[in-house]
């Protein structure tokens, strides 16, 4: 089986999820005159889906970086394709208890919604070092010019092993401190992103 | 014709379909800090969520393996797979229906709910079984390599036959004992996933 | 400018609009036990949803093989996709109208609903003419095998043209009688459909 | 790595994007027989509608002729093309805003939505600047026969810093007449889509 389909389907995945998340951009009844301060209101979702976006961003890129490496997808790498997605698919649920819970204000509300994005988080990024480990075991699948996952999962895996160590540490801290809890969190999605880039930007100078 | 906007059509369909069912996983209004309780009580969604999921994944694997062995479509094929995904289309109701009736808890309501379920994924497992013997009969659709269909359409014809069989039953249990039939129609979707695994497999070693 | 980019942006937008038709499917608030009889007075939604569901998909197949006939695309030709694309798009607000209409049964109400969607479909076919009339007078954008518009453009501007009518025929009927009206424009797409399906058959043939 | 999947991306965010915008269109609910006015009240959505569509639709056009000319991306565009999308995603609600706010009729509220609407545009044309001064420094991504950006940088930040004038003096003149703002934010999109047809047909030519 090719993986253009394959990248093609993911791709389309990501990018519905990523540009739904603006769907639950409701705009709450208002009185005539308080359309700005409606908006205002909504800080809390507006915060939450600049987050969201940014990190479902940075992971349709580290998965297009890791699907333009492989040659050929097998039954098993579909199947784990699936359960990847349906772990991504789940954010924009994670996003709106986010930005509820802080909306509200209930500190154990709060520690519910971000516990469950820590966790949500924690797993996609299992999922990514999960496909590292299973490609490392199948050279067969990948592309002949890809140096990196065949000499390197040491270094690749690197950058999920600290993520899920990140957001471990986030659904612990969570517990003591609600604020602290989301810092972390926030500190994982960037510390995402800047690995993605020094990641790319070795890729391209090799 | 080509298949491959066909293809990029239905895969877009697919992953459209597949991405919106969380869309349905809108969050109830709940008091100040019930947060955690008002999720919790969202278990037959997520269930339903994950079931359809699945399904709407392996129906998705199944066609892309389908289309990948169509070298050329006809007016007919382009209006059949019009036909099979406007049942698949139907899923996401399907799905609200016994996310509903599972929250509701009447009786009546799950019967109602399972069966419509069951009805789809047996005329779902019935369109497939339309296109392989329509391409039985049209080997001049077929890549020159395909052996599957060409030789095999016994063999392929097998799953989705069973799983008319499974779907057939959960229906006719459903009307005895709901979760009789639930058993069922998870069983049938549960057999869907391991008969493509086995397909693929088989394809891949030869 | 190359046609495979525009080509996709269009697919793109026919299977989003034909899948999120079934977000309107939304589940009203029942009494328990009372799910079956919820879902039957759905009964509009699902006729509705059905006619527009066929109607979408035979304009993509138009649309599909109409493309697939050019070679280039001008910046004219840009902005009338668009034009065509921002018609097609407001279906989905039609059939919610109709579907309301039928089901809140005043013949106002319905007169107005089936009056909006007869002129969509009106314009909507217009605009297929506008495309074919645009492309007969540039040839140099069509591929060179194509022979299709560049010595019929009589035979294949027949059915816009006689769709035109159906439609302009049941917008008036539809002052009249609006069952009348209903049934000249379910006439309108039945006809749309076999005149893809019997123009498929000739180029396939030929 | 290679632009196709990069565009394909894009592609798709844009296509659901314009999609999407008619989700917006809810039909209220009405009195019987009182179908015909709740659709006329619902006017300003339709404009609103109709002038989103119409930016979106001509952003696209222009994302498309951007990276046709690109050979190849670099992590860095990877980043700044998601920021850019960002901005674009948030369209759909400011549309609600406008739409609401002209609704309701409260001039602060028209104020507050179209000043939305007026930011949001001017800061959609910055990120079209910033990329088309990025890739003038980066003439290594670009295609080798593309003339349009190495040579002509000038002439193509024309358009995005005429654009960004007009929506800064809209955003500006709205303070003091929001429906004066109103009208330039028009010329505005208008100006766009008048350059991009321009700019279109320089290319053809050449």
């Amino acid at each position: 089986m090719k993986t253009e389909r394959l990248q093609a389907f993911s791709d389309g995945i990501f990018a519905i999820l990523i540009t739904i998340l603006v769907l639950e951009f409701k705009l709450p009844s208002y009185p005539r005159g308080q359309l700005r301060q409606a908006v205002w209101q909504q800080g809390p979702l507006f915060f939450s889906y600049c987050l969201t976006y940014v990190y479902i961003g940075v992971l349709w890129l580290f998965h297009h970086d890791l699907f333009s490496q492989i040659k050929q997808t097998s039954a098993r790498l579909n199947v784990m394709n699936l359960v990847g997605l349906f772990l991504v698919t789940l954010m924009n649920y994670s996003m709106t208890l986010m930005a509820a819970s802080i909306q509200s204000g209930g500190p154990a509300d709060m520690r519910f919604a971000f516990g469950t994005y820590d966790l949500l988080a924690f797993l996609i990024s299992g999922s990514y070092l999960w496909f590292y480990r299973y490609l490392w075991h199948h050279h067969e699948l990948l592309q002949s010019n890809c140096t990196l996952i065949k000499h390197n999962l040491r270094t690749i895996s690197k950058y999920p092993t600290i993520s899920m160590g990140l957001y471990a540490l986030a659904l612990l801290f969570n517990y003591f401190n609600v604020y602290l809890g989301l810092i972390l969190l926030v500190i994982g999605i960037i510390f995402h992103g800047i690995s993605y880039y020094r990641t790319a930007r070795v890729q391209e100078q090799s």
